[in-house]
């Protein structure tokens, strides 16, 4: 691994489900246009509230994947 | 929203089940005396322990609020 | 609880389920050796991915505990 | 001044014009119910973006007052 | 305590003698209003200066308290 | 607005008038490539000295946009 | 540039004004005593309140110069 | 100095008096066990509150040794 | 420098040799498709470790650049 | 007030007493060459330990003094 | 790697050549009683100065190291 | 050492070699009027780039030393 070249980017997903899946949501979509994504970090963890109680969750991590030689 | 003013409070909730069952025990315990809630941001996740194993999860959000014209 | 004296360790759990299971699965292992574990805090949450998804989640902890007098 | 004690509430005030004046409204508006208000410190200066130019500027701010005796 | 939920408030408490006292100060004018109080965390500590020498403690802190239920 | 996925980017803007126009300055240009942003963080506010007095103001700013379904 | 030396320092301006003229005034009364200013990192933003309204402006900046060979 | 390998532990000390005494316990209590410190720093300073007064002071130290060659 | 806007890039550069050489080498990766970098900032320093010894350096970088007119 | 320009500089007092004293000795040495001192904040609180018990306590604190007109 | 749990230690490693080699240093003293060391990450850079010129270099490290099953 | 007070100041050392060197040539060129230098932390790392490649080697360090008796 140690010629490799990595580059971050940083997404927010959202979920009314849990937080994993804000998170997954956030990989998901980026994998249409980014490819090689390795790893995340969460940077921010979130929500939003309606009538009392969590309406969604809304995570914020930054990706790292390979830079394409 | 441009004249809105927030004001912000800070919560922990505890739950034996899950992360997010904290912060909805602490979301839905403040709609009792505050109105207008709109969203959190985690600033802290603890939990305690007992006879090796996790009992129960404890997580420190702030919530923003509405402040009555 | 006055005369008590702590050691904190850190640990990395990780778990392909959820990110409460990856704390446990810390715990869980640190409790063969460490006794008298209190409490937790997490500090970093990352994970891998895989084919466009989340693979695993990775948690790490720091871990408090009472030094045996 | 050396027998105060202070205490510090977290408010968000927004304004179209200027951060100065969207802090101006923060403290304004907490005025009608908080008094002996002495300074404030900018905690997060934020702001919502719409068609290409910001539309309204976003400050929060930690304010500190002294209690009655 | 697993189903409890805390709330936290921020205060500066000053002394001239030390900076427990400055705590001290701080934890019982807010036991006047405020029931229930359970721990604190030091956020700051900071102090006025007069003729070359320290004139008064001021310690800023950040206590928990558990919600009625 | 549970659904949707933002993505973040950092800028900085710069102005010989004030703060305010920094900001403005990169979310204009920004603007050219960029669609559907919705909200920005100052992250960083500096400037340049000349001959004793401040020449221009530069303001770094994460921005969010809305990532196209 | 790259056989520099710089040096910084911490300096706190005031303004009744605005956020940027508290800066100036900081700079200004430096350049009395520092020659060859370069550049300033905001690093507090703070303000005293006078009966309700801000009363005053006070910007904390770290000023950079070239040390003279 | 120049060949030493230094390890680092972090301990909570806790005490009725004072904050000295807090951490003069965490040292003496991990003396029984490690040899060669030479140092701490302070990374958290909390304590718990009974009865709307300070029952104890409970400060966390990282602690650096030299690792016997 | 005035009417420039920047933008950031976070990559992370890894080498055998030194820390110096992974900087180059997310640079110079970075240098076949983005034009006018400006600067650097080193955001995090790390490595792998194989058999006892470092393997190789891993260091991440925050890349300024000048958004062409 | 408002007029005032301050300037910050950093110190580390050390005592074998505690630390408060720590934080007065530097207030007291600096007093002989900086004048019109105004307030400080404790930046860094740590110690030495010699044969198990805490040697001197060393507090470094960021003092701020006004400049002369 | 999903079932894997780590465990981190922190040290300082100390050389009068360049900070890689104190880095070096700490790594492989810490190999003669833990095994199974991944990877490491720079917490703090430091260094002792003697007449004027770096005498030697002071490099923290956070190691993790998998625990055996 | 326990009664010594020490003052830190923060400079920035270029070099087109290496960070060791911009460090040493901070260090060295504050030896001409600063004496007693004991330590130094690193602060910050940047560089700045010229067509594809690191042009030279920026650090800041805050350095301290013993204030005269």
């Amino acid at each position: 691994m140690s010629d490799h070249i990595y580059k971050h980017i940083e997404l927010t997903g959202t979920s009314t489900e849990s937080l994993e899946q804000a998170i997954r949501n956030a990989v998901k979509r980026a994998s249409k246009t980014v490819r090689n994504m390795r790893w995340f970090e969460v940077t921010d963890t979130r929500g939003h509230i309606t009538e009392g109680d969590v309406e969604h969750w809304q995570v914020t991590i930054k990706v790292g994947f390979t830079l394409n030689e």
